[in-house]
């Protein structure tokens, strides 16, 4: 575990099912970046965090709540959260810019403020190195499981550790929402870099999974490093991003198998394309069609809809020459189906939990993956339940 | 009726739910235009009436089956549609050039040519006026019911025809497929302008739907005008135009009406945007956010969902400012709930088949609309179906 954080959480009672706050806590300033969601409409912790790492890169806390998002709260929700970092800086003996805040839950109401600040005195109480797990559970909305991944590398004979803690389960779940991850590492990394890494990871981890095609006005990754460890120099820095990516993806994978009603985790993976925007867009349509997510859910390699999905995709590929595979079968050549031999044996492939399907686009030399589920019966039960 | 047209339809054996081949045709040659899919992945008979209505504006006739969308079929997909059309021909009288084809059903599998064949000559024989319903039932795959509009409007006195007949129920559909639109009237037009004005049409009706976001390899809108009565002079332009639009309009609300699972038709009105193709971008990516169209099943007026669904169509608005309303209840002013009461009014607004979520982004003066329809257990169900 990475040496300088400590994690608290406590329930507060704003929704039954799980804890509901959750804290990280520093125990001296420790670098900070953040990525946050591209919706144009922006929750209250989004904004005002936006605005804290825009002036400063020295941070003591991260206050996470779980079941009311903040977001469509106007002045008012930003003074509500302003008001509880306050509260929970003088607690803490630190500035109130010092802390990052994160939401998830009901968009459109407001943060039930003074159940939270009570619920403050015993989180910092309960403060201690081992209570990530409990941090994991509270951080929860409609997420069947806690979502923990870590890795340790050994960097010139020192060990190095990258802990990330994520929930999410739909883009924008019924009652709750969004997609939160933090990730803490003990080392240090350049200051004009810190960004930038987490930014690019983010873009390839993150930013390439699917469960409903929604983005949440709440999504946010944090990256705090502590520097206990020795400062990562230019040379190390790939053994560095490696770890991150790792971790980084296997939270993101976490969140798709966990996508709302989903029974498959999906690897969309585009070769041979010109660029990797281009792979992107494509993997990205085909992740997101409905009738692709529905044909995962049954178990048909109906390729069909994938090509129809790549061509809407507004990317130029010559679909005479593409090649599609379930794991290692090939069930298209050169755009045309290879038969029901080899359909059948898909289907069996596709009975699996975890599947891969391959698209060959032979154009050129760069590729692609996003992360998909299938679109089952119990999205639409999780999410048309009349909130009340 | 449009004077000049004969419909005739038969079952082939190609599937068992309906009849599947139907049959348009016109005594003498008329004036034709087509509108086809933006899918970059074409199914043969979109390509190869692309290439005839390139070359010629003359046709008697139009030829559709069911069943099988002759699509990712490469060169021996156009070679069979190009044979049936040649044989048609023949038995017509008339050039291959001069028949339009259409095709909707299962992608990637060959046309049953021997079957289609066979079953031309009863198709010819059984030719006559009155016989459209008869057309409209063959076209359909898994459409619930029939699709036919018409109006007839007086123009110098004389009496102008349009009839539409559509088939579709989702972009794609799980065995079948696609949408497609004939539109027949008995006047002509000046030839430069009937592509521009079906076009402009299509773009604001069968553009403006959606049932699941997917664009089929198949889509077809065709346009015929026998010319029988007289010519529209361009004074008369407008009222014939008019005409046409409540035609495809009303075909357009069938197809999203019989959408795949639905059971509430929704209209998304964006008022007040900046000009109407933003207004078009936030409408069609609210009508197709699943968590929206989950909210509309569970007949929960969750704003948020809009507004978040609104955020990420990439085009910019003041959060802010937006009003929001379920028929003639605003649910949202100014970017803020206006309380539970007037969400209980909403949620009993919601309980209607139809209703319609005006969206007021106090921008400007353009506006424009979207018709949706609700995700259901259904459509899980009827999309998820192993195909054999």
């Amino acid at each position: 575990m990475p040496e300088g954080f400590s994690f608290s959480a406590v329930a507060s009672g704003i929704k039954k099912e799980a804890l509901d706050l959750g804290l990280i806590y520093a125990e001296k300033p420790v670098q900070g970046a953040g990525v946050f969601t591209s919706n144009l409409v922006k929750a209250a912790p989004v904004l005002l965090a936006q605005g804290l790492l825009a002036k400063r890169n020295a941070f003591r806390a991260i206050l996470v709540n779980s079941g009311c998002a903040n977001a469509c709260t106007g002045e008012e929700g930003l003074n509500d959260a302003q008001e509880i970092s306050s509260y929970l800086a003088q607690k803490l003996n630190c500035l109130p810019e010092e802390i990052l805040p994160a939401s998830t839950g009901v968009i459109g109401e407001r943060l039930p403020k003074e159940k939270i600040i009570e619920a403050i005195p015993p989180l910092i109480e309960g403060l201690s190195p081992d209570k990530y797990q409990d941090f994991a559970k509270a951080i929860m909305t409609t997420d069947a499981f806690p979502k923990i991944a870590s890795r340790q590398i050994e960097i010139s004979g020192e060990k190095i550790n990258i802990l990330g803690i994520a929930k999410g389960a739909g883009m924008i779940a019924p009652n709750m929402a969004t997609m939160l991850a933090f990730l803490l590492t003990d080392t240090s990394l350049a200051q004009d870099k810190i960004y930038k890494i987490l930014k690019d990871t983010v873009d390839k981890t993150f930013n390439r999974i699917t469960v409903d095609g929604d983005t949440s006005t709440n999504d946010t990754v944090y990256l705090l490093a502590s520097g206990y460890k020795k400062k990562i120099e230019d040379r190390n820095i790939d053994s560095f991003k490696k770890a991150l990516y790792e971790v980084c993806y296997e939270l993101a994978s976490f969140i798709v198998k966990d996508g709302e009603g989903a029974t498959k985790l999906v690897k969309i993976k585009i070769i041979n394309a010109e660029n990797e925007n281009r792979a992107v867009k494509i993997a990205q349509t085909v992740a997101n069609s409905l009738l692709v997510k529905t044909a995962f859910f049954g178990e048909d390699p109906n390729w069909g809809r994938f090509l129809a999905a790549m061509g809407r995709a507004g990317i130029n590929f010559d679909p005479n020459k593409v090649d599609i595979y379930i794991n290692e079968i090939k069930i298209v050549e050169n755009g045309l189906g290879t038969g029901k031999e080899s359909e059948n044996r898909a289907h069996l492939e596709m009975k699996k939990p975890n599947f891969v399907v391959t698209i060959d686009l032979k154009q050129g030399r760069a590729e692609a993956q996003y992360l998909t589920c299938d679109l089952s019966y119990d999205y639409v039960k999780i999410n048309a339940e009349y909130r009340t």
